[in-house]
C-alpha cells in the first residue's frame, strides 16, 4: 500500500480525551476513531493488527482441537431467563425489544446460547470432548467506559467453551487452553504471566488470568522470583502460617490513647511496631455486619473476605453502623468484648501475643491482648493482602510485584450452566449426567491495546513484528527525486513479493514528517532511500525497537530484511 | 478433522419449519441451528464456508484498492438524526437505549458512520478516491423472517463505500466494484447475472443487482439471449415504442357487457384480442388516487409507476375508493369521462386505436376508444412489466426470463449522504464540494444459502469446490478393519499435507450412513477405501457433482485428487 492512498490519519497533538498511552497512541497513529462513548471504529491499520491477532488465536485454538463457529450477537431473553441470569445480570447487559415486543440482549458472553445448542446436539459421552469457539463483537454497557479499547462497550473477543464428560476431562481441556493461551501471547510477542485468580461467587473452581505486564496495568500481580508461581494480588495465597505464640501472656490492660486513631499513630504513641497491633475493620455484607481482623501492618483482601463469608456483596461499615455494633467511634474498635457481631480473623492475628487493639471506647486501647484468651474468632481464615517481598507460598523465595493488563481468562465452569439449562449426556452405563464445562476468553481488541501499553516510547508505538500492521515502510528522502522514487518503489515491490508486508511513503512531505509518522505508527523496520542509495548503493534500515541502524547494500535488502524480521 | 470429533449434527428428516431447499439442507446437513426467529448459529461447517467466501471477497476488494476497516455494530441515534433517517427508517431498525437512556440502533447499514468518519479525516481531493469496506454482522428486524438465511434478522454482509471527488471518479469506483463483484461470484463458482435494477426513490442513479440464478429465486429477471443486457423485471425497459395508430378512428360506442369484468371475459365476449383492450387500474399513493392504463395483455409495474408518480408509497385502491372516483364498480372502470383523478398511461395504450375500455358504469364497456380523442392522459410513461419473448431494448433479440437470488448490489449514492452530513473536501481551486459516494453490498451468509439453492440434488448439497467446507472426505468402508483404517488415515494425512482439506470419517457407522452424510454435506470429492484398496491398491474417487467415479491407484491419489479439484 502507498501512504498517499491509505486512510492513515495521524495526529500531532495528544487528544485531550485520552488518559492512557494506548488510547492516545491509537488515536494519534490513526488506528481508531470514536463513534460513541466506549464505541470505536477500527481503521485500516488497526484492522490489520486485529486480523493478525485473530489468526494467531484461530491457529492455536485449532491446534488444540477447537472448532470455530459463529453464534448470534442478538440473544433471546428466554435463554437468559432459563439460566437465571436475565434478572441477575445488571445494567451492563444491553437489552432491546424486537418489533413484536419480545426481549433480547446483545451478547456479553455466550454460555446460554452454546449450552442450549450443545444440549440439542450432544447425547452421548462419545461426542465429547468438544471445544467450540468464536471470534466476535461483544457488548457490555459499562457505567464509565474509558481508556479507549481497554474498557469499551463494544469489543472483540474470542470465547471458547469446552464440554466434557467429567472433571478429569475438564482438567485436560483446561490444560489445553492454558497451553493455547500461552502460545497465543508468546506468538503475539508479549511479555505476560498466567496468574491464579479468584473464581468469584461460584467458588472452588480453577481460574487463571493471562496478564500482559505493563506499568499502566489495572491489576496488581505477585510472582515468585524463583519458581513459576504467580497470582492476582486478590488471590495470592499467604505463606505457611507462623508458629503459635510462645511469649508469655501478660495481663490485659486498658491504656489511654487520646486522639490516636490510626495504626501508625497508636504504634508510635505506645512505642511498638505496627505488626504488634490488631487492625479491626467492620464490614457490612448482604447478610450481616462483621469485624475483620488483620495484623496492623497488613491490609484486608476484600475478595478473600467476601469468599470466606460466603457473601454476595461487601463494603466498609459506616460510622453509624460501627457505633451501633461496638459502642465506639471508628479508630478505637477492637475484638475484646465484641459480642453483637461475628469476628473473622486472619491466622496471623491469632498467632500474636500481647498485642494492641482498640478498646471499643473513645481514646482507649488495650495492650497485652492475647487471642483465644481475650477474644474468640468465629472464623479464622486467610483474609489479607499478600505483599511483595513476602515468601512465595510454593517455594519460599521472595515474591515480586508487577502490574498487568488482563487479556485472557480461563475458567472451570463445572456444571453450573449444564445443570441450569439441562444439558446432559448418557455415559457408558446409560446414566444421564450433566456436561462438565469450561469457558475461555481472550480480549482481542484489548490485546492490541495492551501490546501498546507494553511496547511504546515517547515517539509512538513499537509493534512486535508478529502483530504489526505492516512489517516495514520504505521512505524515499526526496519524493521529488524521480530516481530515488523509482528505487524506493522497486524495493517496495520486491519486499512485498517475498512476503514482507511493506508500505511505500510516496507522499510529497518533508522527510521529518515521514519519519515522525513511521515512528508513531510503529513499523518494526524503516527503510530509508536517500542520497547514499544513489551514490554508494546503500540503504538505511532502522529497527524501531532497538534503534539499531544498518547501512545495507541495495541488492542484499530483501534477504537482510527477512533476517532482521525473524529476530524481532 | 475426524468426523468422530466434529460437531456435524446431520438430520434424517426434513425439518417442518423449513420451506426452501437451502434452509432445509443447512439444517439437515448440520450447518446452522436457530436461536430465535431469523437468528442463527453458524456451526463449524458453515463457518468454514463463510470464511472462504469472506476471504474471496477480501481479496477482490483489496485488489481494487479497497481498505478493510471495522465499524461498530451499535450506532448512536445522533448520527441517524443528522442524516434524517432516524425517523424515516421503519420498524426494521433495531433500536435500543443504553443505561443512560441514550438512543442507539443496531446497524443495518453504515452510511452514517462511515460518512461521519470520512468527514472528519478527508479534507482534500488528494485524499481520494477512497474505497473502505468491512465484513460484519448486520441487523434488520424483518416483519416476517423466513427462508432460513435468505431473510434473517442477523446476517453477515460486506459493505464497501466509495468516496470520490466527482461523478467521473464515482464512475471509475463503480466499475471497479462491478468488476470485483463479477470476480467474487465467479470465484465462488456460481452462475449469476448482474442486472440493472431500480434505484428507488433517490432516482436517476445507476444500480446493479448481482443475481445468483436459481428457480427458487425471489426475483424475476429478464436477460437477452444475444447481448449482455439483463435487468430486474421491475426495471426492465420496454423496447422502442410502437408506431402511432394508423387505423381509422371509428365512432365511440357503449356496449352492454353484463357480468364481464376481467380483460379475458370482455375480450372473449366481444370477440377481440386482449391487446385491443385498455386495462385501467386505480392506485392510491401517499398523495392521490390515480388511474393507471396499460394494454389489456400487460401488467402494471408498480415500481415504475411509483417512480413515474414521484410517490413514496403505492397500493391498489379499494372498492369504495374506486366507486368514489369513477362511479363504477371495479371491472368497469375506464379512462373515458374520468375527470376526478389523474390518468397515467403506458405508451402502448396511447398507440391503440378503436380499443375497448370500461364505461365507468356497471355491465358496460366502450368500444372504438381512441386515446387523445376520447380521453387525455396526464402522464404518458413506461409503467408496464416487460415479459419474456419481447425484444431486448438494447439489441432487439428475444428476452428470456429467469429467477434469481440477489446476493449483491452496487449503487451510486452521489451526494445524498455527504450533503446531509456535511462531508466536503477542497478541490484544486480551494473550492468546497460534497464528496461523491457509492455503496456496495454483498450478502455473505445469503451467498452461502444461494449457492445451495443453485447447487443441490435430492441427496443434499453440491458445493462448488472453492467454497466447500472441505474438499474431500475419506471413508473407510469398514471402520473395524484396522488395515483399512490405517490406509484411510494415511491418505487423509497425505491429502491434508498437500493442502487438500480432507475429513476422515472414522465413525463406527455403516458405510451407507457415511455415504448419505457425505452426499448431504456435499463434499466435492468422496474417497472410499474398501476391499479393492487392500487387494488391488485401488481407491474409489467419486465427484459429488457429476457422479463420476474413478478407481485410482493409491500412490496416485494425491496428485489425481488435486487434478480433479482444479476442474471443479
Amino acid at each position: 500500500m502507498r501512504t498517499s492512498q491509505m486512510l492513515m490519519p495521524t495526529l500531532r497533538e495528544v487528544p485531550a480525551e485520552a488518559e492512557v498511552v494506548s488510547h492516545q497512541l491509537l488515536l494519534r497513529a490513526g488506528f481508531i476513531r470514536k463513534s460513541a462513548s466506549g464505541i470505536y471504529t477500527y481503521l485500516p491499520l488497526a484492522q490489520r493488527v486485529l486480523k493478525k491477532i485473530k489468526e494467531i488465536v484461530r491457529e492455536e485454538m485449532d491446534k488444540q482441537g477447537g472448532q470455530e463457529l459463529l453464534m448470534p450477537i442478538v440473544q433471546p431473553a428466554e435463554m437468559w431467563l432459563e439460566s437465571g441470569r436475565w434478572h441477575v445480570y445488571g445494567p451492563e447487559l444491553f437489552r432491546l425489544k424486537d418489533r413484536h415486543n419480545r426481549d433480547f440482549c446483545l451478547g456479553p458472553t455466550h454460555e446460554e446460547v452454546i449450552t442450549i445448542l450443545v444440549r440439542g446436539e450432544v447425547r452421548s459421552y462419545k461426542q465429547m470432548p468438544l471445544l467450540l469457539y468464536q471470534i466476535q463483537n461483544k457488548f457490555r454497557d459499562e457505567r464509565r467506559p474509558r481508556f479507549g479499547l481497554m474498557r469499551g462497550r463494544e469489543f472483540i473477543m474470542k470465547d471458547l467453551y469446552s464440554f466434557d464428560r467429567d472433571e478429569a476431562g475438564l482438567d485436560i481441556s483446561y490444560q489445553k487452553m492454558y497451553q493455547a493461551y500461552t502460545n497465543v501471547f508468546n506468538r503475539c510477542g508479549l511479555k505476560f504471566r498466567p496468574v491464579e485468580a479468584d473464581s468469584g461467587a461460584i467458588g472452588g473452581s480453577d481460574t487463571h488470568e493471562f496478564m500482559v505486564l505493563a506499568d499502566s496495568g489495572e491489576a496488581a500481580i505477585l510472582f515468585c522470583s524463583q519458581c513459576d508461581y504467580a497470582a492476582n494480588i486478590e488471590k495470592a495465597a499467604v505463606p505457611a502460617a507462623g508458629a503459635d505464640p510462645t511469649a508469655q501472656a501478660l495481663e490485659l490492660k486498658e491504656v489511654s490513647t487520646p486522639g490516636q486513631k490510626t495504626i501508625e499513630q497508636v504504634a508510635e504513641f505506645l512505642g511498638i511496631a505496627p505488626h504488634q497491633t490488631i487492625k479491626t475493620l467492620l464490614y457490612r455484607t448482604d447478610k450481616e455486619v462483621v469485624a475483620a481482623l488483620v495484623r496492623g501492618d497488613r491490609d484486608v483482601n476484600e475478595v478473600k473476605l467476601l469468599n470466606a463469608l460466603g457473601a454476595l456483596t461487601i463494603e466498609l461499615a459506616d460510622e453509624v453502623q460501627v457505633r451501633q455494633a461496638t459502642g465506639a467511634p471508628a479508630g478505637y474498635v477492637g475484638p475484646v468484648g465484641l459480642s453483637k457481631i461475628r469476628i473473622i480473623a486472619d491466622p496471623e492475628v491469632m498467632a500474636l501475643s500481647n498485642a494492641v487493639a482498640g478498646a471499643n471506647k473513645a481514646d482507649a486501647h488495650y495492650i497485652n491482648v492475647n487471642p483465644n484468651r481475650d477474644f474468640k474468632a468465629d472464623i479464622v481464615e486467610d483474609i489479607r493482602m499478600v505483599q511483595a517481598c513476602e515468601p512465595c507460598p510454593k517455594c519460599g523465595a521472595e515474591l515480586q510485584q508487577a502490574r498487568g493488563i488482563e487479556v485472557g481468562q480461563i475458567f472451570k465452569l463445572g456444571t453450573k450452566y449444564s445443570k441450569a439449562l439441562g444439558a446432559t449426556f448418557l455415559d457408558e452405563n446409560g446414566k444421564e449426567k450433566p456436561i462438565v464445562m469450561g469457558c475461555y476468553g481472550i480480549g482481542v481488541s484489548r490485546t492490541m491495546a495492551a501490546a501498546i501499553e507494553q511496547n511504546h516510547d515517547q515517539d509512538g508505538i513499537i509493534w512486535p513484528a508478529s502483530i504489526a500492521p505492516y512489517h516495514a515502510i520504505v521512505i524515499p528522502v526526496s519524493a521529488k527525486d524521480e530516481k530515488q522514487m523509482q528505487l524506493a518503489e522497486s524495493l517496495y515491490n520486491k519486499l512485498n513479493q517475498i512476503g514482507v508486508e511493506t508500505v511505500l511513503d510516496d507522499r510529497a512531505e518533508r522527510p521529518g514528517v515521514k519519519f515522525k509518522d513511521a515512528d508513531l505508527i510503529g513499523y518494526p523496520l524503516r527503510i530509508v532511500v536517500g542520497n547514499k542509495a544513489m551514490t554508494d548503493g546503500l540503504v538505511e534500515v532502522r529497527q524501531r525497537k532497538s534503534g539499531q541502524t544498518d547501512l545495507i547494500p541495495l541488492d542484499q535488502i530483501p534477504e537482510k530484511v527477512k533476517e532482521i524480521l525473524a529476530t524481532l
